[in-house]
């Protein structure tokens, strides 16, 4: 006796799609998480010892934030996507990857913002998300343009519609990281404008 | 070859609802676990460590249970929301990063409750729990008045019971906050009063 | 626009199981993989080290596996079970709590089983396991007994097989617990016989 | 009233194989996400430390692709069984147990490949390794000969060809592993390439 499998299977062999979005929620669910273990106390009075540390707070939340936004998109872009390879698979590793790097250098960037080694921590973080951005495109447009596992049902305007608003990425993300090598708060500016302008595309896209 | 999506997408572009309750399932089970690694010993005899780190026994279990009753009511709400948006979805990622962060202040609380910092650990509680409250209330009157997200066949009592139930919180968290500006022990019990008040709601409610 | 719910809600108000699965999965999960984290080198050379800390080791896959074998045993059972109530998910939390506190009596227990402080890591470890064995006979009982919770094509030899297998746990790791008070190396063989039954019966049940 | 489960259950009382996913991706994203934890810096200036800990960046990186390639394959192999019971169930734990193992040896080897511990990391690195695609096999071949586990609709060449592409493993890892007794390098190596083998092999395959 023995346990039937629940699903249906329509091409035995593969990876079902529901597997990529269960390893990702995980891998997002973590590293949006994990910089709580950063959020600690060492020092007295535990009320000065609170304000004190605004910076990892700051760094939670800003981390919650732009992982959960790369969240929102991941499950835009697999939900047009109707079929799956193992090459998209792979592409599929290489963002989280990238995803469960980011805690460490926003960290940095909440640490160093205001300090000589300001510089090095922008840099840090521009390059995560330049190359998490990389990864967003070639997942895209692979999924689009390549191997056609997008769904036939997918609406044309909509696929147009996140194209257009994915290619820039790399660029803005890699512009940034350009601009971090002469003035390093004017690229942490840029990083949070085209994070900001993300969310609020996110947000009044859906309308 | 490749692997067809299994589960069906009428609406697609959009996040499912399915992915919101993955990453939110596994926010709260990080969440919940993760004050296991605060629990550790470092003195001699063992027995003796032993009983001298009850507080961390107490934090481990509280925050267990407190993330655990926010799960419950996090699981009804969505049970009865039958469409998402993505101000819902950024609401959602506030809520759980809200939720991500009670290991933080409880621990602070399990240390310094009848020390000198009671105040400070009492407030930083006090605050976190105010501002989840803030989003549960956010996300439930948001899917139900302001787009229309709340499933047709949802009870209309039910509707109105958890309206009920929850338009209160934030009001209550939030005189315990203030109480915590004077006196931090009656606060800490408020707190305790309000979280078993939504225990024991959340169980005979079901009945 | 917007993603409508993929699943059914035949009862909408109440936490669908699959989110008590995915918790309880999660948990799980953490649990069993986080003892990873204790397994440290601080020394060299690297090959004695990587000797010296074989109780590390030890921890981990009994850990791991005696998590596993819970995790096989709340599979089966919610398998059985066709509704949830509140009741039943506050039990299951509680029992979750207990899971993800196996960690770190195991710990102890493969520091010092060979040393002055064996009792009391065994007492630690054996409360942990009574109590998870408590609220494991709860859940069951009380969805079989008490609320009609159990599904309606449920086998009948099976339920009576599974009750006659968890009633006497609670009973087998409370004694091992009162011999600790006198004998911590007999009772640490006891809990160890224990899970091997226990590991034994779950492999030669399904036959 | 209560929540009625929402899947079909062919066979109760015994644990779905979407749960046995369900843990299996929690285990997976664990292991792949945790590595980030060990990328710290603790010097000055910022942008040294960030050029220094490259090992560790190669670590995570490393991690994440190996452990996310043991994912395609578990992946593949579940979408071809269609029951399960106990024994396949502790097979799986076995190999998950493996599988979270894995970031303790990476680190290991990215610390130490160059200097004198070189031999005792390869080493455990290379053990690690052998045990998880033991039971790789194990897993496959009870589905496949043992105990009629596999889909009736599997497709007979893929089925073939999966078990030409595994059964090679323990051989290939255990080949390392003796080498790694005389020339350490050369078997690091070794690795590298078998990894990179089935690297390819899993997306060439799928063409």
């Amino acid at each position: 006796m023995s346990q039937t499998n629940d699903a249906p299977h329509e091409h035995r062999g593969f990876v079902p799609t529901r597997r990529l979005e269960a390893l990702a929620d995980g891998v997002f669910a973590i590293a949006a998480t994990l910089l709580i273990l950063d959020v600690t106390v060492n020092g007295a009075p535990l009320s000065d010892e609170l304000v004190r540390i605004w910076p990892s707070y700051a760094a939670y939340f800003f981390t919650f934030l732009s992982i959960g936004i790369a969240w929102i998109n991941h499950g835009t872009v697999i939900s047009l996507v109707d079929r799956t390879d193992r090459t998209f698979l792979l592409l599929n590793l290489f963002l989280l990857a990238f995803v469960g790097f980011i805690p460490f250098p926003t960290r940095l960037l909440a640490v160093h913002l205001f300090d000589a080694d300001a510089q090095a921590a922008v840099l840090a973080y521009g390059i995560t998300l330049f190359c998490a951005s990389l990864f967003f495109n070639a997942i895209w447009f692979y999924g689009v343009l390549r191997r056609g596992l997008l769904a036939r049902d997918a609406d044309a305007h909509l696929v147009e519609g996140i194209s257009r608003s994915y290619m820039p990425g790399p660029l803005l993300f890699g512009s940034a990281v350009i601009v971090a090598l002469f003035l390093p708060l004017v690229s942490a500016a840029m990083f949070a404008g085209i994070i900001l302008f993300y969310l609020v595309e996110a947000t009044v896209f859906s309308r």
